[in-house]
């Protein structure tokens, strides 16, 4: 039977032919897993996705959440699959075995939670959501707090969400209204008005546990005067047991393109005044607390709009090399039988694409991951704090890369399923529609690049940037060792060597104040940056590949081919086309910034 | 008010300063009409599409027809709307005065025809089939088709399909199975199953006609065994009366991504054996036949996603306008106040680049209607034969650049709504699940491709590329006329020279039997020769604007500025881009032609 969420062989190759994931099992934190037990999780990971989370996801999508009675009611197929994500320990994968964890790394525990996300996208939000939100408070919270709403987050009786956005106030998050007011006993009343909170409302969990952005009373103005609040949907009494219901309440859900198993909530907090929040961490430093979790989540949102590609990509290519249609432009003669559409040559480019796209993405999320580790357990402190320079770098790159290009490569997979891919009987379409929200959720495509133009570049003194620039020399250098790889190491040192130079020269004009000029064609920086990166990870690929060749192991024999062909597409075919981006950003073309409202 | 269909300016802008609509009046067909009879007949549109289309495009889409008891059920608001649209006359909006038409030219009656495109795709997708079939048997009919089904159709009273693909051919016609078998009575019986028909049911109309592809029993393999026939839903008596229900059963309803107020239907022809059909035109010669309407129809389905994604663009404008998020940023002390998100540079891009695609297309979309009228009622056969070499050729990029440009715009729409854009709650998401089908149907982006690059170039030895060409040099003269536009020209002087190079080659290559590894990068040369044409018609409209400037007329000033500016965007950004695409031709890349099945 062919595999629906992954090529479980190219998630082998990932761990351990590229990332080399059994050297984390040196570490003293991993030491008693092996290569045995990270499989064995995996392949947990793909059973429990496969029978408990999969076969809902249309259903999610025919059936979103309803409100009913101030709550939102779900098909019933949600909760035993995410009984059964618990049950087998995914919410604390990373956890310490002392807290009830697997301890498992976060490339590993990335690596099992991408199967839930190829195969249901929306059931495996709640979760989602929860992980980051217990990670905040993890990192965050008081011992008081963490006893009281971590240990249940943990326990995965209650479940968590971000609550950011406002009516008013999305990308701005400066502008928010929400005000907390402090009150006697040390907590604070907050009053305000939340929209697009995911998993706001769900019956999924014994309580949930909102952490809210607001203002307190003397704030200074600005994201430097947002505190992050606890603001559970139950308070919970000093057994742990659960007390009253707290004034949050479920004004509506949102109605969604996609993604639509997950509930959307307009929340308001504080409408009969009453609205009991908890201060998180210091006063006025939400912003950065939340933006510990918003980097994770980044990473996550990355790798769901990797498997929703991944997802499409395997359906198409099934599909395509089962469905007979035409002939080769060569051989017209209708008396010969049709060929499988996989044999036409611009479907083969449409599968080479979303290969391209789809696995140099996969790779990259996987790496991010292998570098939060490092962040972590890095061997020594210059390890960490280099894993950390890089990894902030990278992220808006992770986060927006594959929300860009494996939504393209849905898009090709609706296009060789032809007519049927427009329906909904076929689930292409759906994957389309649940990626469309990556692009814009957990900072738009904007936001990233003007982070990645205007802030991640230069912090720490360029220190990520340089980081990077070597590495990808490094596997430059380790490509000339392979004479078939010159041809795909070219266009990356090309393309590497002008973008250096168009950055110091954008980092050169920011530094003199030309800010607005400077950052007004960030959305085509991040293209030609995410492109070197990708094309890099697919270099890196393909050096993998060739030494799998070069070992003579026939069986594998396919598999590395079909890596080289990818690598060859994306590095000779997508590459060398951003020379147009760098050509505008080295003419600081000002066409888009210069054009003004009334000429529209 | 803000215009929402269409700005209508822009309409007058090229009807009466580009494409010179005035001198279609000159020709004894067009004489009783004037600009005044035109802009009657468009601003009756505007009122008709905006008073009965506009208003139920999203009930129609959240409310997909059902099926029931055999039939398909619309909502209430789908008949009223057509039967405004027939009474106005539109349906017959070309066809002569003596048979109860307006006798405008195409060229207005497509202009008419857009409003409804842009008000409600899938209601206006009735009459447009029914034009398109009704056309058909004009062509081809005898006079006793023309008595029994055309005239009713001309009437409003039957409304029209086209029947071509089967459960296993659609882009491969030569495949389909449907039989017609000779009747004593001169008829025949046909007995087959058609699916995605759309149209094909509805309760809309006293009967319907669909347009058949069958095989006759002595049919030779492939395209050149393929015979037309007219099937009607209900038998038509010698007297024009309806007689008994044909045995065509409507076998169930597709469910689609969108477009969904337009039944998608499969048909069965023959389950009881006693389909009656007439065959049009010669035995095997259906094909060809058919390939008339879908020339006509491939228009209205660039023009269609044209009209999607302009009111996309117009919402997103609107909305930018309006909306108040962040500041710029150089300034970003939030004490200020928030700025209108049309002021931040991305979002400038993403409407400077929809205005780009969906004013281009528009212009490129009005431009085929005008040819078409050039080889109706062009002054000498010379005309008329130049006339219909262009456009014949053109007709590729006509329904697939908009199907795939436009699609971007509505995309990008989307993401300047951010996450409302993302919700049903606005119109945005719904235009680009629409506007995804145009990619698809009327033959898909991949057979546009091939049928450019492997026909259309070489047909009539040539002749339309060296008027195309020709053209696109006069154009370029012109322009050298107003020094301001030298740097928008020459782009487009460079990408043409190196593609009528490239094109040369590629010709020579197939002339000497490399049919395969020629075509294989059929869609990137059709992204190239695409982006000409549109160059092309961008140049045009700067030359006009800028005419148009130097008249002085104030209040037309920030309309002609804002064409140059858009003109600006896409031949110095978009327009060099395709020498990426072009260097891939150049050098045969077989990346993805030599990637094998197995290797995936």
């Amino acid at each position: 039977m062919s595999e629906t969420l992954l090529s479980s062989r190219n998630l082998a190759f990932e761990l351990y032919e590229v990332l080399d994931a059994e050297a984390l099992t040196q570490r003293e934190r991993f030491a008693e897993h092996s290569r045995e037990t990270f499989d064995a999780a995996i392949s947990t990971a793909r059973n429990i996705a496969e029978k408990y989370f999969a076969p809902h996801n249309r259903k999610n999508d025919e059936n979103e959440p309803r409100y009913e009675n101030g709550a939102a009611v779900l098909i019933p197929e949600v909760k035993p699959a995410v009984d059964a994500f618990l049950e087998a320990g995914f919410l604390n994968a990373a956890r310490d075995f002392d807290a009830g964890g697997m301890q498992l790394p976060t490339l590993l525990s990335q690596a099992c939670f991408a199967h839930f996300q190829s195969a249901n996208a929306a059931t495996a939000s709640y979760p989602f959501l929860t992980m980051g939100a217990a990670n905040l408070i993890e990192n965050f919270g008081t011992e008081e707090q963490k006893q009281r709403f971590l240990q249940p987050m943990i326990e995965g009786r209650f479940f968590g969400t971000m609550a950011l956005t406002e009516p008013h106030a999305g990308s701005s998050l400066s502008d928010i209204r929400t005000r907390a007011e402090p009150a006697a006993d040390g907590s604070y009343r907050l009053r305000g008005n939340k929209i697009f909170i995911s998993g706001g409302d769900h019956p999924l969990s014994e309580n949930i546990v909102h952490l809210v952005l607001a203002k307190l009373p003397d704030a200074p103005a600005g994201v430097k005067g947002i505190s992050l609040f606890i603001v559970p949907k139950f308070l919970v009494n000093d057994d742990g047991s659960l007390g009253e219901r707290n004034d949050v309440i479920l004004a509506g859900l949102f109605h969604k393109m996609g993604w639509r198993g997950t509930t959307s909530t307009a929340l308001n907090f504080g409408d009969n005044g009453n609205c009991v929040g908890y201060l998180v961490g210091k006063p006025h430093q939400g912003l950065s607390c939340m933006f510990q979790m918003m980097n994770e989540a980044r990473i996550g949102v990355g790798m769901g709009a990797v498997m929703l590609g991944y997802a499409g990509y395997l359906y198409s290519l099934e599909y395509a090399r089962e469905r007979p249609q035409g002939r080769l432009p060569d051989s017209k003669s209708p008396d010969g039988a049709p060929v499988s559409i996989i044999q036409h040559a611009d479907v083969k480019r449409m599968l080479l694409t979303q290969k391209a796209y789809v696995e140099g993405s996969f790779d990259l999320g996987l790496y991010a991951a292998r570098l939060f580790d490092d962040t972590q357990t890095g061997e020594s402190e210059d390890v960490r704090k280099h894993a950390h320079e890089l990894l902030d770098l990278l992220t808006p790159i992770v986060k927006s890369w594959p929300s860009e290009f494996c939504l393209k490569a849905n898009e090709m997979a609706i296009q060789i399923l032809g007519g049927h891919g427009y329906t909904r009987e076929y689930p292409v379409e759906q994957y389309y529609r649940d990626n469309r929200l990556n692009p814009i959720h957990e900072g738009t495509h904007g936001i990233q690049s003007l982070d990645l133009l205007g802030r991640k570049l230069a912090q720490n003194g360029g220190a990520g940037l340089k980081q990077l620039i070597r590495l990808i020399a490094d596997t430059c250098e380790r490509a000339q060792a392979h004479e078939l790889l010159t041809a795909l190491r070219q266009p990356l040192e090309q393309l590497v060597a002008r973008l250096q130079a168009v950055t110091l020269g954008l980092l050169t004009d920011l530094s003199q104040g030309k800010v607005n000029a400077t950052l007004a064609n960030s959305a085509l920086y991040m293209k030609a940056f995410g492109h070197a990166v990708i094309g890099w990870r697919w270099l890196e690929q393909a050096i993998r590949a060739q030494e799998g060749l070069g070992k003579g192991n026939e069986a594998d024999a396919d598999f590395y081919k079909g890596k080289l062909q990818a690598a060859r597409y994306f590095l000779t075919w997508e590459v060398p086309g951003c020379h147009h981006e760098l050509a505008i950003l080295e003419r600081r073309d000002d066409a888009c910034l210069s054009m003004r409202s009334e000429w529209f």
